[in-house]
């Protein structure tokens, strides 16, 4: 029944479309992406449609968040099938630009969160929350939605976000989704098309382990004996490597020893070459 | 003839006071200032009347962007006569925060353009571009002008500003206002306040040197040359220090020999602990 989403490729035409709705008084979401898309971002825009009139994508696989070595130039790029999911998912409007079009010959504006950008992934890749800030920024007011919705699988990057938004006073909603999982509890994302076969057999572990700590630390036990135990499982498991396996403080990141507030337990964890991460929320 | 200025302290009461006046569709345009304001202030007022429907200004000293060891403390502030004139000019609004609105705790964006910020007044103020493109991103994003007037005398700054709209896609036109001037010539800043009468009578060497050099690179000299000599004019003419007195393109500020593109000559020089800069425009 869906028809096919259009695609524009120049801010300029981007603007001209969301003006149209935003004149007819209809509500704008945008739902900014890397492409490769999954059942994760299809969530996301079925959210998107809930709390809007007209939902706009965006697909930049953004250079400026890689730091060198890492993924950018095999990043899986798909957009035909990309586009073929968002028109079937009811996606309006489909933003893909090319990378002059972002950031044009001299460009030099860089938006840095710091504090929040630091720890966790900011640490293993340096400079990549200052990409995904600017990029982000950008994409905000390119379209000047009224809510932007962003997996909460990219736990930082969405706390990241969040504290630009209210700091720059952008005027817009931030909402974070659910992440959607794989029925053994592999978290949906993107770069588990770099898994073999074997990997891809023990990639649960990482939710698994995620799980029982957070059973234990809701049962009163400590995060500093709680986490490097579940991280030494993770290689136990058959994990490479384990960058954080840490407690936090749910809006800050503020380190925790226990979950005495809204708290997040958060995981990075090396397969091979690929990287995975993943997190749970505990209450108190 | 005209009404006091309406003074609001609060974004949510900026912001519908200005959505009240859009959804009327009228034009929004912003004087972003520091206060102590001056006839150069009044001509951005004035300008910005003639290209938008509502006038917004604001005042705030912004502490991000003075250094330890600057005037933060006693930059001048008087908002009584502030909004006097604000309201003969015309201005339709004031927004006048207090900082803990602007940074209210746990603030800790920062928007940093590279290359423009750098030489110059960047030289002698590390971070002072920093804090103005934060706040400036800021106030464009708490008003959202349509038009944002700022004047030509923070040469340096407007290019910074242009270069941080463009690059974060920031949706407001910018315009620069000439500078204006003193009868001898000095350019108006709230900062000619600190000069002491014999200072007072030295400054105006500032403006006199500018134009001088610049005819002489009209005439066909090398700036390598003339800069240098026009910088040691200006310690004979009484200043204590020059910070630099340079020939750079307009857009770019890249140092250049020649004018074979629209220049400018920018200057910052010291009186005492009182810190001016100016600069003129050559064309080819």
């Amino acid at each position: 029944m869906s028809h096919e989403v259009d695609i524009v490729r120049a801010v300029a035409d981007l603007r001209n479309r969301v003006r149209y709705w935003r004149d007819q008084g209809l509500g704008v979401a945008l739902v900014p992406t890397m492409g490769a898309l999954h059942q994760g971002h299809m969530s996301l825009i079925s959210h998107a449609l809930e709390v809007a009139d007209r939902v706009v994508a965006s697909i930049f696989v953004n250079p400026i968040q890689f730091g060198p070595g890492e993924d950018f130039a095999r990043y899986p790029r798909q957009e035909a099938e990309d586009a073929a999911q968002l028109s079937k998912a009811g996606c309006h409007l489909l933003f893909a630009p090319q990378v002059a079009e972002m950031y044009p010959d001299g460009f030099s504006t860089q938006v840095r969160v710091t504090g929040l950008s630091e720890g966790l992934c900011g640490a293993a890749r340096p400079g990549h929350f200052d990409g995904v800030s600017t990029v982000v920024s950008k994409l905000l007011l390119q379209v000047q939605p009224s809510v932007a919705l962003f997996g909460e699988k990219d736990y930082q990057q969405l706390a990241v976000i969040r504290r630009m938004v209210r700091d720059l006073d952008i005027p817009v909603s931030v909402r974070g989704v659910e992440i959607v999982r794989e029925e053994d509890g592999l978290a949906l994302s993107s770069r588990n098309a770099y898994l073999t076969a074997e990997q891809r057999a023990i990639a649960p572990a990482l939710y698994r382990v995620l799980c029982a700590t957070a059973e234990a630390l809701a049962a009163g036990g400590a995060a500093s004996d709680l986490c490097p135990a579940a991280a030494q499982s993770l290689v136990a498991a058959g994990f490479d490597s384990v960058d954080y396996l840490e407690l936090r403080e749910a809006d800050t990141l503020a380190p925790v020893e226990s979950v005495v507030r809204p708290s997040r337990l958060l995981v990075a964890a090396r397969l091979g070459t690929t990287r995975l991460i993943d997190n749970v929320a505990l209450t108190p």
